[in-house]
């Protein structure tokens, strides 16, 4: 009897359990549908990110239109229903272009243009500018087997393609992105007096892609200008020097790097109902670079952020924990909003449940990368039916983003959402990273699935 | 004893087919790592695109750039390895649009320009064009109640928007697109002289869309012009509707329908080696309208599916069945293609395994809508880890597309190929369904998964 009774128990248990996890179940597929309603129907991501684009503009660390950024941020948060605003001072360097850069070259008695720009963070040379022979390479390997002796005295172009047969293109860009970065200094080792880098880009057209470049005293104590050229501007340069490997390029760049500047993060939060000093956080980077409108990169990140504010509020969502939505300084050029968030996180001791960082551009969502650490990645798994009606249920170990770097390196489960990624390269760091880029519905359902994460993490992590 | 020799042969049993299936499913892996890099690095698609939308452009039934279409199609298939090339007669209509439509209206004082296109297969006003007051319903109930009285001798004007808070796009279309389609015939029924409708669309801009509609005698026995405006022009109109509902509007279209044409698909096939007679279909539709340049919709799946007999060539894949690359004719306003299609594969007595359908736009892949007929949706279900790796792993049961649902009837398990869907309503039926509006990547992402699924169906269906 007892054993029958026992049996029963579990019976009732079982119900009991299957009966409250169905409707919770229910429940968060309903309440999922109410997000994605106010996002597809109510929203202002799409607005709120023409502002910042078409009235602000570029917006790169030290600039005035990123202190425009951090007035509007601000404003903008307050306007999607943030408790409070927090502005968090951190002090970043200011590098700024000067006027256009110019890169041409002779032949044949003609003068070839090559579309080009600066990379960010390097030397100008200075309004005499500077011209010399050009050695193409296509590896470190290549320019170390050249060595001093055909390198001194010369332009080092690193003229490395992507990878397109890579699926996710954020692979190709990981793979070439190094002669970005050290390129000048591993040069400049063997006496080189500048650097052109092939564009970064999946797209075989002539904008040039700039991107931040660090001259590494280690290699290198001479630091030498650094450029991107355009993708068909590289070809045809390259078709001369077949031509004639003496001909000699042109370079000039009135970039220079000024005193670091005041500058903040802006974050908007909503305070949790029940663990207020718990956080869970949303956040892009408001900086930019300055050739463009830092539309994909990462205006949609910011408003994407701003949104889960508005769209909790709009909804009568009150979260157990604070949500904050980070608008993240300086990520392009050094990462400074990002340490000093994790920095000041750690001095007050606030406890972060999960961070969220968005971004990898406004494409239309195909899922999340989630860090492992405390359960977090089984956890949103076990979520992956409730995302799958919205086309954003890829959910792979491993995730996160620069600006919460730190944060992860501090034991925080970091999240990296991610959007489809074949197009973000075309337009990356471009003067092409424009509003009209942006396709509204692809933005909003972004942002929805960015919500609905955060609103499940609040209730069930 | 022998209980366990029985238990050694189903472990040897086991393992044998264990090892036979994993080493299966390596190959395969294998086999789809190689095509995508075919596609990704050597493909033509894009390129094919582009001088189908370039130097042909829009392809509407009937007209001399869809005769032009038919014999770049041919040579296409050749260039792309096809063994033979059939071109298969079919009787298209012919609807011309004549001079560009007007539409406009006067309000205090001012003469108000509407964005406008008339609707495929619509009848014109002729030069004299007509003037008529307008009445504005949101729905046919609507229409109906208001009924004769109201509407005699007036204009209809369907305001339906898009309901912006579906995930896929198509369905909001499936909604709307009824105003465009039997709009005329309904209206007509209440003595309206002529319809406008709200363009089928999920942006606010104002880009007219155009789309069939047919006249449904059984309803009415008069046909009335039919237009589409635009969503802003439509927006402006019902301003300016509710300040004077007196308001006189004149419309002035030049279309006709004139004799039906002869005109073909074209049918490329490389033929199996194993079974010749039977047959794998990919295909899309070659016409288009005649406003833009038929990119997404659908020049996109004809060079996707071109591109399968090139693939295969190109890496020497000799296929069991026959495969077909199917360019149908008069996809957009009649299906004759289609159906001339279906009734000479009976008439042959040829078995098509499968016949998939793309022509949903080149946007980025997310998967494949597949009949449960004959076991295919279960097939392909067990196939859903090879296409992971290449983001095309959506799997849902039901698809196809207008061109092979005459093969869907006569029991053919049909496929639709789907690519997120977020953008191709922007554009659709609209003069910006331009080249530049594809990604070459997108392109070739789509094309890469529509020829892995024809590779595995053939080998393994």
């Amino acid at each position: 009897m007892s054993k029958i009774l026992f049996g029963k128990q579990i019976l009732f248990a079982f119900l009991f359990t299957s009966f409250f996890s169905n409707r919770a179940q229910n429940a968060d597929s309903l309440q999922l549908r109410k997000l994605y309603d106010y996002y597809l129907s109510q929203s202002r991501c799409y607005s709120n990110l023409e502002y910042l684009c078409k009235k602000i503009g570029g917006r790169i660390s030290g600039s005035h239109e990123a202190e425009q950024a951090v007035k509007w941020a601000k404003q903008a948060m307050y306007a999607a229903g943030a408790d409070t605003v927090i502005l968090q001072p951190c002090m970043v360097p200011h590098w700024v272009r000067g006027k256009k850069e110019v890169c041409n070259y002779s032949i044949q008695g003609k003068l070839k243009s090559v579309s080009c720009v600066a990379l960010g963070s390097s030397v100008g040379t200075g309004a005499k500018g500077l011209k010399a022979k050009v050695v193409e390479v296509k590896s470190f390997e290549e320019l170390e087997r050249l060595g001093e002796k055909e390198v001194k005295g010369k332009i080092v172009f690193y003229n490395v393609f992507f990878e397109q047969k890579h699926v996710r293109t954020g692979q190709a860009y990981g793979e070439a992105v190094k002669y970005r970065g050290r390129g000048a200094s591993i040069a400049a080792k063997y006496g080189a007096i500048a650097v052109l880098v092939r564009s970064m880009t999946s797209v075989a057209d002539d904008e040039p892609h700039t991107g931040n470049m660090n001259y590494d005293t280690s290699i290198s104590k001479t630091k030498i200008p650094a450029l991107a050229i355009g993708f068909t501007s590289a070809d045809n340069l390259l078709k001369d020097l077949n031509q004639n490997k003496n001909l000699e390029v042109y370079l000039e760049t009135h970039c220079e790097t000024l005193p670091d500047v005041l500058s903040y993060n802006v974050i908007g939060q909503i305070n949790g109902t029940e663990k207020p000093n718990e956080f869970i956080i949303t956040g892009g980077h408001l900086d930019s670079w300055d050739n463009g409108e830092g539309a994909h990169d990462d205006g949609a990140g910011i408003v994407q952020s701003i949104e889960v504010l508005a769209a909790f509020k709009s909804l009568g969502i009150l979260p157990k924990h604070s949500i904050r939505a980070v608008a993240f300084m300086n990520e392009e050029n050094g990462l400074a909003g990002g340490k000093v968030y994790a920095k000041d996180a750690k001095l007050k001791g606030e406890k972060h449940l999960a961070a969220l960082e968005t971004d990898a551009g406004g494409y239309t969502p195909r899922g999340f990368g989630v860090d492992t650490t405390n359960g977090l990645y089984t956890k949103v798994l076990s979520w992956k039916h409730l995302f799958t009606p919205y086309y954003v249920d890829r959910i792979s170990e491993g995730g996160g983003g620069a600006d919460i770097s730190e944060l992860d390196k501090a034991g925080v489960p970091c999240i990296g959402f991610e959007p489809d990624t074949q197009r973000y390269f075309d337009i990356h760091h471009t003067a092409a990273d424009t509003f009209d880029k942006i396709n509204k519905r692809e933005l909003e359902m972004g942002a929805g699935g960015i919500g609905a994460l955060l609103y499940l993490i609040d209730m069930y992590y």
